[in-house]
C-alpha cells in the first residue's frame, strides 16, 4: 500500500484550525513535537500555524518559532495561514512551502470574521498573489456552502464567488464549509462544476462535521473529482466567529474511509491513531472521531478473534 | 414539503435495536409513550419490538404488551423482529404489519448471535415465509458487509448470501452492516447490483456509525437506488453479540441530510428532535448524533441572526 502512488491528498489542519480555538495555550515545544509526529505519518500537507495578529489569536502567537522549530520532512508540504500582507511577510520570512489566504463567501461572515468586505479581501488577494512570488498560494473560501449569519448559500452565489477568486489568478482553491452546513447534493453540484470548469486548478474541500455530514460530503466531493481534502486530527477545530460551529472532519476517520474504499492516501493510519491518542492530554479534553475508539475495520476482526 | 410524496422511507428501529441492549429496563408504559410520539413524527415504519425469548433479551420481554398498548397511526407500518417460528406465532397474534426475520451472512456470527447455522436460518426463513401468509415479511441479512469475527465480507460472498435469501421468495430484504464495517464503495457495489438484479424487491439498508461512515454509506446507497433506510433515534443500538459494535446510524441526522438534499422523507424533523431530547432521561445516558445538538441548517442561521 505504501508503494502505490497516493490518489488522495490529506492536508492536516489541526495545528492551525484546531489549536487556534483551544482555550488552553499549547506550549510551543508541544506544538513542535506534535507537528514532527504528524510529519512522520506521511501526510501530504500540514497547515502548521497562522500569521495573524497575536492579539486576535493569542493561541498562535508563536507562529514563527513553531515553523523554525519543526523538522521538515521532504514529502510533506508545510503551509501557513496569512490574513493580510503583514502576515504574508512573516510567512515568507519563515520560508513556508505554501501560503493559505482565507476570505469569506458571504458579506456578513467577511465582516464578522475578517472585519473587511469581500471586495477588500479580493483586492488583498491580488496583492498577496503578486508578493508571494514563486511561493504557492492556496485560497480558502469560507462559508461557501452556508453561512451562520445568512443561511445556505445558493449555488449561483457560490459559483460567482469562486469565479471571482479564479479571476485573481489563484491556482489552488479550497471550497470551505466553515460551519458544517453543506450536504452531499450541494457538494456534488459545486465541486463537479468547479472541477469541470477548471480541471487544472488544485481544488481542495474543507468540511466540518457539525451535522454529521462530513464524511458523506467528502465522499460526494471524491465522486465529483476532488482529490485534496482538509481534515483535522481528532476532529479539532471550528471557527471562533461562527456561532454553532463544531469540529472539522476528522482526519483519522477520513483516511480510514478512503483506505477502506481502496484509495491510497499515502498516510500511515496506525501512526495517525497513535498521535490522536496523545491529543486529549495536549488539549485537556476528549476528542471526537470514531476510528480512534473503534479501531480500523481490519483490527476489529483480529481483536474479536482473540476474545 | 409535507404535501410532496415521500421519496425516502425511514424505518425507526430504536424501540427494538436500541432498547434491546440498554442495561436499564425501560418500563412498558414509557416504551408505549415513546412509540406513540414516534408515530406522530410520521415515520414510514417503526420496528417496535422483538418476539425473542425473554431470557435471551429481557429488555424486550414486554413485546406483546407494547404492541397492544400503542396507538397505531394509519400512515405508519409497525414491524417486529422474530427469530423463529415461536416468535412468529406471537407476532401474528399481536397483529403486526410486518415481520422482520434476521439471519447472518457469516457462519461465525450466525453461531454466536443465533446459535444456528446459516443453512438452518434459511430453512427457518422458508417455513416462516409460508406461515406468515399475507403478512409482509422483511429479511434482515446481518454482517453482510463485515463480520466482527471474520472481517470484511467479500462482494462475492455477500452476493451469494443475498441470492440465497432471494431464492426463498423474500420480497423485502435489508442489507445490514451490523458492526459498522461497510464503506461507501462497498455499499455502492452491493446495493447497485441488488437493485439492478431485482428492481421489484423492496431493498433496505441498515448501517451502524461505528467508524463514522454511516451517513456516507447511506448517501452511497441512495445513489445506488436504495430508498428504504433503517435508522435509530439518538444513534441508539448495536449488537449484543458483536464486539466493538456501536450505535446505529442516527435517524435525526439521516433525515436531516436527506431533507437538506431536497429529498422528502415525509418525516417531521422538528417532532423527531423533540423526541430525541427525551431519550437521555429514558435510557439514563447521553445520546450520540449531531443535529440534536447543532440544530438543522436553517435554524442555525436564524439563531445566529438573533445573537
Amino acid at each position: 500500500m505504501v508503494n502505490r502512488p497516493a490518489l488522495i491528498f490529506i492536508n492536516e489542519v489541526s495545528p492551525r484550525d484546531g489549536f487556534q480555538i483551544e482555550p488552553l495555550f499549547i506550549p510551543t515545544a508541544d506544538k513542535i513535537e506534535y507537528i514532527n509526529a504528524l510529519s512522520k505519518a506521511n501526510l501530504a500537507k500540514i497547515e502548521v500555524t497562522s500569521f495573524v495578529s497575536p492579539k486576535a489569536i493569542p493561541a498562535l502567537a508563536d507562529a514563527a518559532q513553531v515553523i523554525q522549530g519543526i523538522q521538515r520532512h521532504p514529502n510533506v508540504q508545510y503551509s501557513a495561514l496569512v490574513p493580510n500582507v503583514k502576515g504574508l511577510e512573516r510567512a515568507l520570512q519563515a520560508n513556508v512551502d505554501e501560503i493559505n489566504f482565507v476570505l469569506s463567501a458571504t458579506e456578513s461572515h467577511s465582516q464578522a470574521n475578517l472585519r473587511q468586505s469581500r471586495a477588500q479581501s479580493l483586492e488583498q488577494l491580488r496583492q498577496i498573489l503578486q508578493l508571494a512570488g514563486s511561493v504557492s498560494l492556496n485560497v480558502s473560501i469560507s462559508t461557501l456552502f452556508g453561512c451562520p449569519f445568512e443561511g445556505l448559500v445558493a449555488i449561483e452565489a457560490a459559483q460567482e464567488m469562486v469565479q471571482k477568486v479564479v479571476d485573481t489568478g489563484a491556482r489552488r482553491i479550497a471550497l470551505c464549509d466553515t460551519t458544517g452546513m453543506a450536504n452531499p447534493e450541494q457538494v456534488r453540484q459545486l465541486a463537479s462544476w468547479a472541477v469541470q470548469q477548471w480541471p487544472d486548478i488544485q481544488w481542495t474541500v474543507h468540511f466540518h462535521d457539525t451535522r454529521g455530514m462530513g464524511l458523506a460530503n467528502a465522499y460526494s466531493a471524491y465522486l465529483a473529482g476532488i482529490r485534496h481534502f482538509d481534515a483535522s486530527l481528532g476532529g479539532l477545530g471550528g471557527c471562533p466567529y461562527a456561532p454553532g460551529a463544531s469540529g472539522n472532519v476528522c482526519t483519522e476517520d477520513l483516511v480510514h474511509m478512503f483506505e477502506a474504499m481502496g484509495l491510497n492516501t499515502g498516510v500511515n493510519l496506525a501512526k495517525l491513531l497513535t498521535i490522536a491518542k496523545t491529543l486529549p492530554s495536549l488539549i485537556g479534553r476528549p476528542i471526537s472521531g470514531h476510528v480512534a475508539k473503534s479501531g480500523p475495520v481490519g483490527q476489529q476482526a483480529a481483536a474479536a478473534k482473540l476474545n
